[in-house]
């Protein structure tokens, strides 16, 4: 057996898994390690170098793609020689490149990211059953399925979205799809590319560099208190408005059923104007009732209502959905005839039982009450300092906080002095001006705990001297 | 328990599921089922009806999110009184609308189509051995990903992509995407809006929707024996060129090695031109060795290899992957910052390890033999007519069948005739002029049993009287 005395730098700089490719794969190649020997076992070398088993694995299976090493069933990974035969594909053995690994940003002991959400309470138990019940039960679950998503779990989706959020729809009119980002490419694919399209400022970044990428005609429109102008809009030229009227990214305004009420009318203005409702942050909710979805009083068939999962469910799952007006689902029938689904079948059947057997009513209820316990341990903490002012915090998992003595730099800076990372709100006003001094506090993916020293942190960090 | 006996029309112009919704939902509304009535139970009204117990499951969900019924755990359905108090979002209940519902195409006995794989292999044990096993053991699975895929899915995927495909590249190259035309999407954004597209005819109908759908300039290059003409590919104008090299879609060539040299060779004479490589059924192939694709010989970073898991795994499972080189990377990396993976995690990581215990490779390695099995039987009962000609059989999922003395529209009305479905040659030439007197014959769909069956009736149905 090989001894291997690899000398790792631990710091972040370079991968572990890559310097272990490299020290193996040299040593291979030098003859140090002689061929035809057996390797240590991916355990003992992870116990050996204190790194994770995973890191091995992925460094084991780099080598015996490339044929340093090869893996013999119930015995372990052997040192192969280095004259290889040249593969099935003709050609010999190539090193594996790694890109230049970017600078690691600075790691931070709490960071409020509006990304992140809490994953504490995901049913994992109920998953792992409900992904077994449909492997084994669901005979054509290998087919192709409908391209705008399996027809059962659209009309369990219509029928969520209009108990949940008065949403006003067919099963037809839903496209289920990996992402609001993906969502938002097809349906720019939608509309002509001519129109020009409002997006409230500040808004979320993703969403201006996909109509960007889009190659579409962008302005930003101010907001008030509540929400995007109407006025502004009117003059902008714009067709079409996207607008996050739940709980505006970041400002955190809900938007009131009187604005609501006067886009609606500048879109029942011209034939081909358009509202893009992003009902962001509409799961959570602390206080007041909700306001139903602008979709639902649309009669006129502008609004397009799109949202996603991977905030109620989990980031790492990708399944957003559109529910399209009329006019829009003909065009989308006359266009992508020959599209797929984007989002797998088996998590598509695996939504489906979960939203019928009553199980994400109850874990929207679980996570929903947690939420709540975040958001009022955060603002409990730092309202203590009399200076800071909070809103936004009405609904979701973020909201905006400001400290009049300190500019928005300010804040950022002491926060980070005392290892809290926080947003400034200018990060999502693309250059232009937004209300100053205001910190994007994103608090889902914190636990109650690290809230609680973090807020407390914040507060005595940001006391005028 | 209330007495149910719709009329119910099997005919399939109107979704069952459609029907019983509307009997019901109208018995209640007009008082026929009285508020308080427990329901059948959803496996007895199936029994009860002759339809099966997810129609009715269907149904009842529908008519629970509406306020029709109620469901109590552990006791059943009951009709709810319909003076509802208005629900959560603040609407009165609405009636679900269903759009109307397109006249089925007919039905055929033997249906041959190119998007069907053979899925009786599929490995479903394994596969649910690994679910359990990634959402049990990955601690930060919910997490948020590297919009690229996660890094270790990559890892294993450029070593298999070296061993299977010689594909020459870094994990940090690799872009994991759900599906081809999501891809395909992807990388318009990356490519000048100017540039024109050249495309072979016949060619795959969804990429050419797909750069239409983009508002890309396509033009149609046409194909000899070797594959895409470079002399026409000159002249055009063009600077991307999307091609199938081994196993073209529909003609089902392989592009020899000249041809390949010649394609790059082109896109080496000027600084933005690109050869967009969709290895399209590159994972079948029977008799000869494969070629390897042909990033392999590219040194100038000029391909951009595309493929996908939908047909070696099965069609629901959403994984394609990209492969950039350097000069589209960096453009990505600049614009897409902001993005999220369209994957699910949990698949990344289920396909991991299904490649990295070599599950993969023997699954591979057993629909390999299966779909030799069936491309000989069809084959060779065709060739039973000394008329038919067959040609593209010798890699892939289809192949292209002609038989001289009939033209295209002959060949499929006769087998139509006969109960078989084929699709001509030119429906994929975009009404330009193609090859004619041919059929395209996907076979993967079909059981070995019925292919012999089927390549019987062909073989007669075409022999001249």
């Amino acid at each position: 057996m090989t001894d291997l005395t690899p000398t790792l730098d631990y710091s972040g700089k370079v991968a572990l898994y890559e310097q272990l490719y490299r020290y193996i794969s040299g040593e291979i190649e030098s003859g140090r390690i002689k061929s035809g020997e057996k390797m240590p076992s991916k355990r003992a070398l992870s116990r050996h170098l204190g790194i994770s088993v995973s890191t091995v694995e992925t460094v084991y299976s780099i080598l015996v793609s490339e044929g340093y090493l090869a893996s013999k069933p119930k015995s372990g990974y052997y040192v192969e020689r280095l004259e290889l035969p040249s593969d099935a594909a003709g050609n010999t053995k190539k090193r594996t490149e790694f890109a230049k690994k970017p600078v690691a940003a600075p790691q931070y002991r709490y960071t409020f990211s509006t990304s992140e959400v809490s994953t504490e309470l995901f049913p994992y138990s109920s998953w792992a059953k409900l992904t077994k019940e449909v492997v084994y039960e669901s005979s054509d679950i290998l087919k192709r399925g409908d391209k705008q998503g399996d027809l059962d779990l659209r009309i369990e989706l219509a029928g969520f979205l209009h108990q949940y959020r008065g949403v006003n729809c067919s099963p037809e009119q839903i496209i289920v799809g990996a992402g609001m980002e993906y969502l938002t490419d097809l349906l720019l694919q939608l509309i002509e590319p001519s129109r020009r399209i409002a997006l409230e400022t500040p808004c979320y970044n993703a969403t201006y560099h996909t109509m960007k990428n889009n190659l579409r005609d962008v302005c930003f429109i101010s907001q008030d208190s509540s929400g995007m102008r109407v006025d502004l809009l009117e003059q902008s030229g714009a067709d079409i408005a996207y607008v996050t009227p739940s709980h505006q990214f970041p400002m955190g305004t809900t938007m009131p059923v009187s604005r609501r009420s006067a886009l609606i009318k500048w879109a029942n203005e011209k034939p081909e104007r358009y509202i893009i409702e992003d009902d962001y942050d509409s799961e959570f909710r602390y206080g007041s009732r909700p306001i139903p979805a602008m979709q639902s009083r649309d009669s006129a068939g502008r609004v397009v209502y799109i949202g996603t999962l991977s905030r109620s469910l989990a980031p790492s799952i990708r399944i957003a959905f559109m529910v399209l007006p009329e006019s829009l689902l003909a065009r989308y029938s006359e266009r992508f005839g020959f599209a797929s689904s984007t989002v797998s079948r088996l998590e598509q059947q695996i939504l489906r039982r979960f939203i019928a057997s009553g199980m994400f009513s109850r874990h929207l209820r679980r996570v929903g009450l947690l939420y709540r316990r975040k958001r009022d341990i955060i603002c409990s903490r730092l309202l203590q300092n009399p200076d800071i002012s909070v809103t936004g915090a009405q609904a979701g998992l973020h909201f905006v906080m400001s400290c009049p003595p300190f500019t928005e730099a300010e804040i950022l800076k002491r926060c980070a002095a005392r290892d809290v990372r926080l947003h400034g709100l200018s990060e999502y006003a693309h250059g232009l001006p937004c209300r100053p001094a205001s910190a994007v506090v994103g608090f889902a993916g914190l636990s109650e705990s690290d809230l609680d020293k973090a807020g407390r942190i914040i507060a005595e960090t940001l006391r005028g001297e």
